[in-house]
């Protein structure tokens, strides 16, 4: 079977079985973090998600967010990177607004991304190069929007006296308005459906974006860390997600007046 | 024919034209605010309900988001509080995500509301001290919770440099998250549902939260400004809503030490 159509099947089967798990106890666990949530059911969709694809290609790496793959050397060949559910707050908190993300790359390359939106069973799909879908329905490309008529995802925590607060107050004060939904692959998927004209978080890992990046660049948008450089699946990043203009206009203007603080800052916190 | 079945039945039927008119061109126009951008599709919404319960009820009082009865003498009989489109942004940028928000009121006195996901097709409804439903289903009285166990609506706009933005970064802070989905009358509901633990922005009209506070009230959620005053159909207010536990946190430990200031703001900000 084609690699594409296997993945696709796979993470909709994957979310069959999640929808399946929720009606069982969700036993809640506390990782380090108390805002990290990880419920049974995150580490048996992952569990799902890996033992089915070493079954079927056992020579693909995967990188998934509860433990798999976390020391890879190369990215040679197939790499799956995998968050089982993403956006686990709304899992726990609203039995729904979460999703499974999962990018594939070839040799470090984008290959497909998936995210699906599971209590909604909206999947957004892409093949690189190929358009992205949502559902069968094909996406258009995203249109340039300005700031000020925009939209954009950030949400009010990184406004509650952060390090990182007075760089991002501005572009909130200066946008159309904010949305908060609570999961980074829907808010990038958002983006590429032009629901949202940006997404900007201080710190993601990669199974948070490679999905969703790779369904947002079949639309024509951007995806880049604060200082302008590309994101990749082998370590956490800032993320500006957005439509070309917006992209710009926020790197340029919002983020360029404050390069010495982000610089050793970006260092330090992409770990 | 019953008051609350026939409202029932006009808000459903308000959504299906609202379905319709959708897939005619908007034409956006812009108020005093670029913000605040109203549609050919609000009005008729608006005209549409106004049209129909004046015909039905030619005695009852009606008030509405577009300018209908914003000089009422008296509230004695029945009063209809009416928003076309609670949250305008999200249906011009997103096409979805917005409801019809309708509060009923005899003497002033709550009667029943209703908060209608139009895309969604979800519609929230209740008649006091009867509960309260999603569809057909029966809401569940909400659990208490404390602050940083709970999910908060609140827009990331009020802490971007706004005056009231000391007295809200604390309680972002200390919550477990936020969440901002771009209509009140959506949001109160997702408190009634326990998606939400709080919800607070500092000023509403009467007619982005008189449907949802109805429905709340039913499940034991509170609704009051940010003075732990009632909410009232005459004028505009700041909102808290939430569970008892979480809203007498917010009030008596947010709000509180902040009373020299939120007194005359808030009568100010009231207008």
């Amino acid at each position: 079977m084609h690699l594409y159509d296997y993945a696709k099947g796979l993470v909709l089967e994957a979310g069959n079985h999640l929808r399946q798990w929720m009606t069982e106890a969700i036993d809640i666990e506390t990782k380090s973090n108390p805002n990290d949530l990880v419920t049974n059911v995150d580490k048996a969709v992952e569990q799902f998600l890996v033992d089915q694809i070493k079954e079927t290609y056992p020579q693909h790496q995967i990188i998934g967010e509860e433990g798999h793959g976390h020391n890879l050397t190369t990215l040679e060949g197939i790499t799956w990177v995998i968050d089982p559910i993403d956006g686990t707050l709304n899992f726990v908190h609203q039995g729904a607004n979460f999703a499974i993300s999962v990018g594939v790359f070839k040799n470090g390359e984008p290959y497909a991304g998936f995210v699906y939106d599971v209590m909604a069973d909206t999947l957004y799909h892409a093949k690189a190069g190929f358009g992205a879908y949502r559902n069968e329905t094909l996406l258009e490309r995203i249109p340039d929007t300005q700031l000020a008529q925009s939209l954009v995802g950030m949400n009010a925590n990184w406004l509650a006296g952060k390090k990182i607060t007075p760089v991002l107050m501005p572009i909130i004060r200066d946008s159309r308005s904010s949305r908060a939904y609570g999961s980074a692959a829907l808010e990038i998927v958002h983006v590429a459906t032009g629901q949202l004209g940006a997404y900007i978080t201080p710190r993601l890992q990669p199974w948070d974006f490679a999905g969703g990046m790779i369904i947002l660049e079949e639309v024509g948008g951007i995806a880049t860390n604060f200082v302008g450089q590309p994101l990749a699946i082998t370590h956490p990043d800032s993320v500006i997600v957005g439509n070309k203009e917006i992209h710009k206009t926020i790197l340029q203007e919002y983020m360029k007046p404050h390069e010495d603080f982000l610089a050793p800052w970006h260092e330090h916190y992409q770990g």
